[in-house]
Protein backbone atom coordinates (compact mmCIF):
# COMPACT_ATOMS: atom_id res chain seq x y z
CA UNK A 1 0.00 0.00 0.00
CA UNK A 2 0.70 3.35 -0.49
CA UNK A 3 3.39 4.56 2.38
CA UNK A 4 1.03 7.05 3.76
CA UNK A 5 -2.31 5.29 3.12
CA UNK A 6 -4.39 4.52 5.97
CA UNK A 7 -6.17 1.53 6.66
CA UNK A 8 -9.74 2.53 5.59
CA UNK A 9 -8.75 3.75 2.11
CA UNK A 10 -6.94 0.25 0.99
CA UNK A 11 -9.67 -0.68 -1.39
CA UNK A 12 -11.30 2.79 -2.24
CA UNK A 13 -9.22 4.65 -4.30
CA UNK A 14 -10.93 6.28 -7.27
CA UNK A 15 -9.46 7.62 -10.30
CA UNK A 16 -10.49 11.35 -8.33
CA UNK A 17 -7.93 9.96 -5.35
CA UNK A 18 -4.88 8.99 -7.47
CA UNK A 19 -2.21 11.17 -7.60
CA UNK A 20 0.92 10.95 -9.53
CA UNK A 21 4.53 10.59 -7.66
CA UNK A 22 2.14 8.18 -5.22
CA UNK A 23 4.52 5.23 -4.58
CA UNK A 24 3.29 1.45 -3.40
CA UNK A 25 5.53 -1.19 -2.13
CA UNK A 26 3.67 -4.69 -2.12
CA UNK A 27 4.00 -7.98 0.05
CA UNK A 28 6.33 -10.36 -1.09
CA UNK A 29 6.02 -13.63 -3.21
CA UNK A 30 8.64 -16.92 -2.95
CA UNK A 31 9.02 -18.94 -6.25
CA UNK A 32 9.81 -22.22 -5.38
CA UNK A 33 11.44 -24.71 -8.61
CA UNK A 34 8.48 -26.71 -8.50
CA UNK A 35 6.01 -23.86 -9.19
CA UNK A 36 8.37 -22.84 -12.35
CA UNK A 37 8.28 -26.17 -13.70
CA UNK A 38 4.46 -26.53 -12.80
CA UNK A 39 3.79 -23.28 -14.82
CA UNK A 40 6.49 -23.71 -17.13
CA UNK A 41 4.93 -27.06 -18.04
CA UNK A 42 1.37 -25.71 -18.82
CA UNK A 43 2.28 -22.58 -20.19
CA UNK A 44 6.00 -21.88 -21.19
CA UNK A 45 7.11 -25.49 -21.99
CA UNK A 46 10.55 -24.86 -23.21
CA UNK A 47 13.47 -26.71 -22.02
CA UNK A 48 15.16 -24.13 -19.80
CA UNK A 49 11.96 -23.15 -18.14
CA UNK A 50 11.35 -27.01 -17.19
CA UNK A 51 15.13 -28.55 -15.72
CA UNK A 52 18.30 -27.28 -14.84
CA UNK A 53 19.48 -29.53 -17.20
CA UNK A 54 18.11 -27.94 -20.29
CA UNK A 55 18.95 -24.51 -19.39
CA UNK A 56 22.59 -25.88 -19.27
CA UNK A 57 24.25 -24.35 -22.12
CA UNK A 58 21.60 -21.73 -22.99
CA UNK A 59 21.58 -18.53 -22.30
CA UNK A 60 20.11 -19.05 -19.22
CA UNK A 61 22.69 -21.09 -17.93
CA UNK A 62 20.22 -22.83 -14.73
CA UNK A 63 16.67 -22.99 -14.68
CA UNK A 64 15.06 -19.64 -15.27
CA UNK A 65 11.25 -19.36 -14.92
CA UNK A 66 8.80 -18.45 -17.49
CA UNK A 67 8.67 -14.31 -17.95
CA UNK A 68 5.06 -14.58 -18.23
CA UNK A 69 5.44 -16.62 -14.70
CA UNK A 70 6.99 -13.50 -13.50
CA UNK A 71 4.26 -11.67 -15.11
CA UNK A 72 1.38 -13.58 -13.42
CA UNK A 73 2.95 -13.24 -9.78
CA UNK A 74 3.43 -9.64 -10.29
CA UNK A 75 -0.26 -8.87 -11.18
CA UNK A 76 -0.82 -11.22 -8.05
CA UNK A 77 1.19 -8.99 -5.95
CA UNK A 78 -0.75 -5.51 -7.53
CA UNK A 79 -3.91 -7.32 -7.04
CA UNK A 80 -3.77 -8.40 -3.22
CA UNK A 81 -1.23 -5.93 -2.05
CA UNK A 82 -0.59 -3.06 -4.79
CA UNK A 83 -2.48 -0.18 -5.52
CA UNK A 84 -6.06 -0.27 -4.08
CA UNK A 85 -8.21 1.07 -6.96
CA UNK A 86 -11.43 0.54 -5.87
CA UNK A 87 -12.53 -0.88 -9.46
CA UNK A 88 -9.59 -3.42 -9.80
CA UNK A 89 -6.80 -3.22 -11.75
CA UNK A 90 -7.54 -3.49 -15.43
CA UNK A 91 -4.81 -3.26 -17.43
CA UNK A 92 -5.78 -0.81 -21.10
CA UNK A 93 -1.58 -1.93 -22.29
CA UNK A 94 1.70 -2.57 -21.25
CA UNK A 95 4.67 -2.89 -22.02
CA UNK A 96 6.88 -5.02 -20.30
CA UNK A 97 10.57 -6.13 -20.05
CA UNK A 98 12.82 -9.16 -18.45
CA UNK A 99 15.82 -7.71 -17.19
CA UNK A 100 17.16 -11.15 -15.67
CA UNK A 101 14.76 -14.17 -15.09
CA UNK A 102 13.13 -15.12 -12.00
CA UNK A 103 15.22 -18.33 -10.23
CA UNK A 104 14.02 -20.82 -7.72
CA UNK A 105 14.24 -19.06 -4.62
CA UNK A 106 13.41 -15.51 -5.45
CA UNK A 107 11.58 -13.38 -2.97
CA UNK A 108 9.56 -11.04 -5.07
CA UNK A 109 7.87 -8.15 -4.36
CA UNK A 110 6.73 -5.21 -6.65
CA UNK A 111 7.30 -1.46 -6.22
CA UNK A 112 4.82 0.78 -8.31
CA UNK A 113 5.34 4.72 -9.10
CA UNK A 114 1.58 6.67 -9.91
CA UNK A 115 3.07 8.32 -13.49
CA UNK A 116 0.21 9.93 -15.07
CA UNK A 117 -3.91 10.33 -14.38
CA UNK A 118 -5.88 11.62 -17.44
CA UNK A 119 -9.27 11.48 -17.55
CA UNK A 120 -11.61 10.45 -20.54
CA UNK A 121 -13.09 13.43 -22.48
CA UNK A 122 -15.85 10.99 -23.95
CA UNK A 123 -16.65 9.24 -21.41
CA UNK A 124 -16.39 11.29 -17.88
CA UNK A 125 -17.07 8.73 -15.64
CA UNK A 126 -13.49 7.25 -15.92
CA UNK A 127 -10.06 7.73 -17.06
CA UNK A 128 -6.48 6.49 -17.41
CA UNK A 129 -3.91 5.84 -14.36
CA UNK A 130 -0.48 5.19 -16.40
CA UNK A 131 2.16 3.86 -13.65
CA UNK A 132 5.64 2.24 -14.04
CA UNK A 133 6.26 -0.79 -11.64
CA UNK A 134 9.53 -3.35 -11.04
CA UNK A 135 9.27 -6.87 -9.78
CA UNK A 136 12.29 -7.10 -7.19
CA UNK A 137 13.83 -10.08 -5.89
CA UNK A 138 15.29 -9.90 -2.05
CA UNK A 139 18.50 -8.15 -3.41
CA UNK A 140 15.96 -5.24 -5.71
CA UNK A 141 17.29 -6.97 -9.01
CA UNK A 142 14.77 -6.40 -11.53
CA UNK A 143 13.10 -9.02 -12.44
CA UNK A 144 10.69 -7.46 -14.75
CA UNK A 145 10.17 -4.12 -15.78
CA UNK A 146 6.26 -2.61 -16.75
CA UNK A 147 4.57 0.56 -17.93
CA UNK A 148 0.90 0.13 -17.66
CA UNK A 149 -1.66 2.31 -18.67
CA UNK A 150 -4.47 1.03 -16.10
CA UNK A 151 -8.60 1.96 -16.48
CA UNK A 152 -9.81 3.78 -13.64
CA UNK A 153 -13.71 4.98 -12.85
CA UNK A 154 -13.88 8.40 -11.08
CA UNK A 155 -16.34 8.00 -7.83
CA UNK A 156 -19.86 7.58 -8.46
CA UNK A 157 -22.59 10.53 -7.40
CA UNK A 158 -24.89 9.69 -4.62
CA UNK A 159 -28.12 9.68 -6.01
CA UNK B 1 4.57 -23.08 -38.43
CA UNK B 2 4.89 -20.83 -41.51
CA UNK B 3 2.24 -21.82 -44.06
CA UNK B 4 5.15 -22.67 -46.96
CA UNK B 5 7.42 -24.32 -44.00
CA UNK B 6 8.89 -27.80 -44.48
CA UNK B 7 8.33 -30.29 -41.47
CA UNK B 8 12.15 -30.68 -41.09
CA UNK B 9 12.56 -27.23 -40.09
CA UNK B 10 9.67 -26.58 -37.64
CA UNK B 11 12.55 -26.82 -34.58
CA UNK B 12 15.65 -25.16 -36.52
CA UNK B 13 15.03 -21.42 -37.45
CA UNK B 14 18.32 -19.63 -36.50
CA UNK B 15 18.42 -15.86 -36.92
CA UNK B 16 20.17 -16.05 -40.80
CA UNK B 17 16.56 -18.22 -41.80
CA UNK B 18 14.04 -16.00 -40.03
CA UNK B 19 12.65 -13.74 -43.02
CA UNK B 20 10.96 -10.67 -43.05
CA UNK B 21 7.02 -11.03 -43.79
CA UNK B 22 6.74 -15.05 -42.47
CA UNK B 23 3.38 -15.09 -41.37
CA UNK B 24 2.44 -18.33 -38.50
CA UNK B 25 -0.68 -19.76 -37.47
CA UNK B 26 -0.45 -22.02 -34.15
CA UNK B 27 -2.48 -24.60 -33.43
CA UNK B 28 -6.02 -23.90 -30.71
CA UNK B 29 -6.39 -23.97 -27.09
CA UNK B 30 -9.92 -23.90 -25.40
CA UNK B 31 -10.49 -22.08 -22.57
CA UNK B 32 -12.86 -23.42 -20.00
CA UNK B 33 -14.56 -21.88 -17.13
CA UNK B 34 -12.87 -23.47 -14.79
CA UNK B 35 -9.46 -22.49 -15.49
CA UNK B 36 -10.47 -18.98 -15.89
CA UNK B 37 -11.40 -19.20 -12.00
CA UNK B 38 -8.42 -21.45 -11.65
CA UNK B 39 -6.08 -19.09 -12.85
CA UNK B 40 -7.24 -15.93 -11.98
CA UNK B 41 -7.59 -17.40 -8.05
CA UNK B 42 -3.83 -17.93 -8.34
CA UNK B 43 -2.41 -14.93 -10.05
CA UNK B 44 -5.20 -12.52 -10.64
CA UNK B 45 -8.26 -12.60 -7.64
CA UNK B 46 -10.48 -9.89 -8.83
CA UNK B 47 -14.55 -10.53 -8.29
CA UNK B 48 -15.12 -9.95 -12.41
CA UNK B 49 -12.16 -13.35 -13.02
CA UNK B 50 -13.44 -15.31 -10.33
CA UNK B 51 -17.15 -15.77 -10.75
CA UNK B 52 -20.06 -14.45 -12.95
CA UNK B 53 -21.73 -12.76 -10.26
CA UNK B 54 -18.62 -10.88 -9.61
CA UNK B 55 -18.39 -9.53 -13.24
CA UNK B 56 -21.74 -8.45 -13.11
CA UNK B 57 -22.28 -4.51 -12.48
CA UNK B 58 -18.50 -4.24 -13.73
CA UNK B 59 -16.98 -3.40 -17.21
CA UNK B 60 -16.87 -7.11 -18.43
CA UNK B 61 -20.52 -8.00 -17.49
CA UNK B 62 -19.49 -11.87 -17.14
CA UNK B 63 -16.77 -13.95 -15.93
CA UNK B 64 -13.76 -12.41 -18.14
CA UNK B 65 -10.66 -14.24 -18.29
CA UNK B 66 -7.04 -12.66 -16.32
CA UNK B 67 -5.52 -10.93 -19.17
CA UNK B 68 -2.07 -12.31 -17.88
CA UNK B 69 -3.99 -15.43 -18.32
CA UNK B 70 -4.57 -14.65 -22.24
CA UNK B 71 -0.87 -14.11 -22.39
CA UNK B 72 0.11 -17.54 -20.83
CA UNK B 73 -2.02 -19.24 -23.45
CA UNK B 74 -0.34 -17.35 -25.92
CA UNK B 75 2.41 -18.00 -24.50
CA UNK B 76 1.58 -21.97 -24.73
CA UNK B 77 0.35 -21.61 -28.26
CA UNK B 78 3.66 -19.99 -29.70
CA UNK B 79 5.87 -21.81 -27.98
CA UNK B 80 4.15 -25.69 -29.09
CA UNK B 81 3.08 -24.48 -32.67
CA UNK B 82 4.26 -20.93 -33.01
CA UNK B 83 7.70 -19.90 -34.19
CA UNK B 84 10.34 -22.65 -34.51
CA UNK B 85 13.13 -20.76 -33.43
CA UNK B 86 16.54 -23.21 -32.97
CA UNK B 87 17.54 -21.47 -29.38
CA UNK B 88 13.41 -20.81 -28.10
CA UNK B 89 11.46 -18.05 -28.40
CA UNK B 90 12.98 -15.74 -25.58
CA UNK B 91 11.08 -12.67 -24.99
CA UNK B 92 13.79 -9.30 -24.62
CA UNK B 93 10.54 -6.90 -25.03
CA UNK B 94 6.59 -7.06 -24.63
CA UNK B 95 4.09 -4.32 -25.79
CA UNK B 96 0.87 -6.25 -25.57
CA UNK B 97 -2.84 -4.78 -25.17
CA UNK B 98 -6.51 -6.51 -24.64
CA UNK B 99 -8.96 -5.33 -26.49
CA UNK B 100 -11.54 -8.07 -25.26
CA UNK B 101 -11.26 -10.15 -22.71
CA UNK B 102 -11.13 -14.08 -22.89
CA UNK B 103 -14.11 -15.90 -22.18
CA UNK B 104 -15.71 -19.35 -21.10
CA UNK B 105 -15.54 -21.47 -24.09
CA UNK B 106 -13.35 -19.60 -26.19
CA UNK B 107 -11.32 -21.20 -28.69
CA UNK B 108 -8.08 -19.74 -29.25
CA UNK B 109 -5.05 -19.24 -31.92
CA UNK B 110 -2.22 -17.01 -32.54
CA UNK B 111 -1.56 -15.75 -35.86
CA UNK B 112 2.22 -14.08 -35.87
CA UNK B 113 4.04 -12.00 -38.32
CA UNK B 114 7.75 -11.18 -38.27
CA UNK B 115 8.28 -7.49 -39.08
CA UNK B 116 11.87 -7.27 -38.50
CA UNK B 117 14.98 -9.05 -37.91
CA UNK B 118 18.31 -7.38 -36.91
CA UNK B 119 21.90 -8.82 -35.76
CA UNK B 120 23.10 -7.42 -33.35
CA UNK B 121 26.49 -5.30 -33.74
CA UNK B 122 28.11 -5.79 -30.71
CA UNK B 123 27.43 -9.60 -30.42
CA UNK B 124 27.44 -10.84 -33.88
CA UNK B 125 26.67 -14.56 -33.06
CA UNK B 126 22.91 -13.03 -31.86
CA UNK B 127 20.33 -10.61 -33.25
CA UNK B 128 16.62 -9.20 -32.35
CA UNK B 129 13.36 -10.64 -34.44
CA UNK B 130 10.75 -8.25 -33.93
CA UNK B 131 6.88 -9.64 -34.48
CA UNK B 132 3.93 -9.01 -34.27
CA UNK B 133 0.86 -11.47 -33.40
CA UNK B 134 -2.98 -11.53 -32.28
CA UNK B 135 -4.60 -14.05 -29.74
CA UNK B 136 -8.05 -14.74 -31.25
CA UNK B 137 -11.32 -16.56 -30.86
CA UNK B 138 -12.60 -18.54 -32.51
CA UNK B 139 -14.75 -15.71 -34.74
CA UNK B 140 -11.46 -13.91 -35.21
CA UNK B 141 -11.82 -11.69 -32.41
CA UNK B 142 -8.79 -9.94 -31.21
CA UNK B 143 -8.20 -11.03 -27.35
CA UNK B 144 -4.63 -9.70 -27.41
CA UNK B 145 -2.50 -8.01 -29.63
CA UNK B 146 1.09 -8.04 -28.99
CA UNK B 147 4.30 -6.49 -30.40
CA UNK B 148 7.47 -8.43 -29.21
CA UNK B 149 10.74 -7.96 -29.43
CA UNK B 150 12.44 -11.92 -29.68
CA UNK B 151 16.28 -12.94 -29.38
CA UNK B 152 17.50 -15.03 -31.88
CA UNK B 153 20.95 -16.60 -32.40
CA UNK B 154 23.01 -17.52 -35.64
CA UNK B 155 23.44 -20.96 -36.87
CA UNK B 156 26.26 -22.15 -35.16
CA UNK B 157 29.58 -22.70 -37.37
CA UNK B 158 30.51 -26.55 -37.64
CA UNK B 159 33.81 -26.46 -36.18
Amino acid sequence: MADDASPEDHHELWLDDIEVGSHYRTDEYVVTEDEIVEFASRFDPQPFHLAAAGAAGTLFETLAASGWHTAAITMRLLATSGIPIATGIIGASIELAWPTPTRPGDVLHVELTVTGVTRSRSKPDRGFVTCTYDTLDAHDIVRQHTTATLLAFTRPVAT
